[in-house]
């Protein structure tokens, strides 16, 4: 176990990194502390979870909804939770999101912590204090950025995460290396999904690497100002796609990197595209989707990155190098 | 028009006092602002409302719902509402707390601003950055606390203001004096109501007052973590009474001020609790309730304010002198 602690815009954030679950009672009392998982790992990890107070959430972006909060606070308050509790979210980046919003506006902020369960969101979801929920179409419509007091690894979830979550996580740690680390970009197309897979040692060793790589983005840039946008590459176009197509999140940033890409070699001289679009595909992500262009420009509109006739769009100019650009809806609209 | 500029929690917050509505065009740009008001302010200042987007809510403390909350940001999505937006809430506490609240977590954070319509809202509700909604008989279950931008008084909006809305304002003045400022109690018993109606001059200077002592409070302790808890004076069985009664916020705290001042008498030795209970009748607030002691003791339960076994209650020492002390619930079902 390895710990890390860093101070986020006042807040403090501490990593343990290759911890264990049992740990966790040195960070919450149980009596002061409500779980809030999906019903996917309380299955899985059942024994677990006895001697904790409980909430378990159908699995699913489909219900990081504002009705899922409220059965939350219902259920906080059965539990008689106050401002003395802790809440930890223990699952992947819909219950984080989801348990960092609620713990951040039930009494005005409770404490919280996670245990992230998944690839995505051990790398990525879990990291930087951004929160909230999806209302209609619209992804992370409604929330707040606070960080989490703690994050504690238990790689063991990792043991009965499905196929398409590696997948998944792998979408995230794609865009790091793409936008910050060329490096990373060249050890991953020396590898596979296999490779680390199998090698516990040298997954640990790349989940460490993305989680340092966006903490230090984020932490230069709490609040989104500036660098931290650049994490939103993929993410534009992809958060248009991801709710109407039920594509997953890596499927869906998988083709919005795709297709930024794309973009940037005729907006930046970008020279890679191809490599990126071949380490999506090695690590058997989509990088190609039909979709209604009006439907999904109509949503591009209400994106949170944009301004009026604008939206802000990240482009590569080389490996390991991204640029946060303006473009012009129709601009956009022709070159998409 | 006076213009006072503070930071609290590192949020910047300007009063401008004595102005006038004419003034917001210089505040926020009609364009990119959204006016958040009820249907009462609305049918009596439609004119001011002009040129202006505008959503428009049903009045009263009953819609301080997330439904509530779920409709307003339906509205802005119509609206096209980006993070380049100001949100104005015009209107009471319910306005302002509704404004804040839905600020602060629509796309993550707009700017927001106040003109505060009511005695209630200039002098307490619109101060100090609390925000939220109410969860069934549980009074602000769910919020945050951030800091408004601007707060814009134009007193005009006390000629429309109903009787009951003067007297309600007067209660947290009353406790603005009993806790902190034993020169305005006395001030307050050589006066009246109407005389403060009839001399705006006076209320002017009144709400200024009452403005800067609670903001002064506030700065002092954005987080509620010491003296601004002495706010509460009368809050904590006022609060617990007035869902469930359907009494006024005003009505309800006067009740909770004459207990606490009465269980001051006998935990402190406060001597002037007579004093309080006639400067609340001289301001026509209820001074007595019938009610029922085990409902509003479940309530109590679940208050902010309390831990497990004991509930945090403010006192009075002497007038312009409160502290905050644990009560055993035991003792608190006794005293009652």
């Amino acid at each position: 176990m390895q710990k890390r602690s860093f101070t986020i815009n006042g807040e403090s954030v501490t990593y343990y990194f290759a911890g264990c679950f049992s740990m966790l009672r040195t960070l919450a009392d149980p009596a002061k502390t409500v779980l809030i998982t999906d019903e996917n790992v309380f299955r899985h990890h059942e024994k677990r979870f006895k001697g904790w107070n409980c909430i378990v959430l159908k699995a699913g972006e489909a219900y990081k909804t504002q009705e899922t909060v409220n059965s939350i606070i219902e259920q906080l308050v059965e539990l008689e939770t106050d401002r003395s509790f802790t809440l930890v979210g223990i699952g992947g980046g819909v219950i984080t999101d989801l348990t960092g919003y609620v713990a951040s506006v039930y009494m005005r902020g409770l404490r919280f912590g996670f245990i992230p369960t998944t690839l995505l969101a051990l790398v990525d979801a879990s990291i930087g204090g951004k929160n909230g929920i999806d209302v209609g179409v619209y992804k992370n419509l409604v929330g707040i950025i606070r960080q989490p007091d703690f994050l504690l690894h238990d790689l063991i979830f990792l043991n009965t995460l499905p196929d398409a979550e590696w997948v998944n996580g792998f979408a995230e740690i794609i865009k790091h290396a793409a936008i910050k680390d060329a490096a990373l970009f060249r050890e991953l197309e020396a590898n596979n999904l296999t490779y680390y897979r199998k090698k516990k040692k040298e997954a640990c060793r790349l989940i460490e690497r993305n989680v340092l790589l966006k903490t230090r983005v984020v932490l230069n840039d709490p609040t989104e100002k500036g660098d931290r946008k650049l994490l939103n590459f993929g993410h534009t176009l992809g958060h248009a796609l991801e709710n109407q197509y039920e594509l997953s999140h890596g499927e869906a940033i998988s083709i919005g990197m795709t297709y930024a890409s794309r973009l940037s070699a005729s907006l930046t001289g970008f020279r890679q595209a191809d490599r990126v679009i071949a380490l999506l595909d090695r690590y058997e992500l989509p990088t190609y989707a039909e979709y209604d262009k009006e439907r999904v420009f109509s949503v591009l509109k209400m994106d949170k990155k944009k301004s009026r006739d604008q939206i802000y769009f990240v482009l590569l100019e080389k490996l390991g190098k991204a640029v946060y650009r303006p473009l012009s809806f129709d601009h956009l609209y022709e070159t998409l």
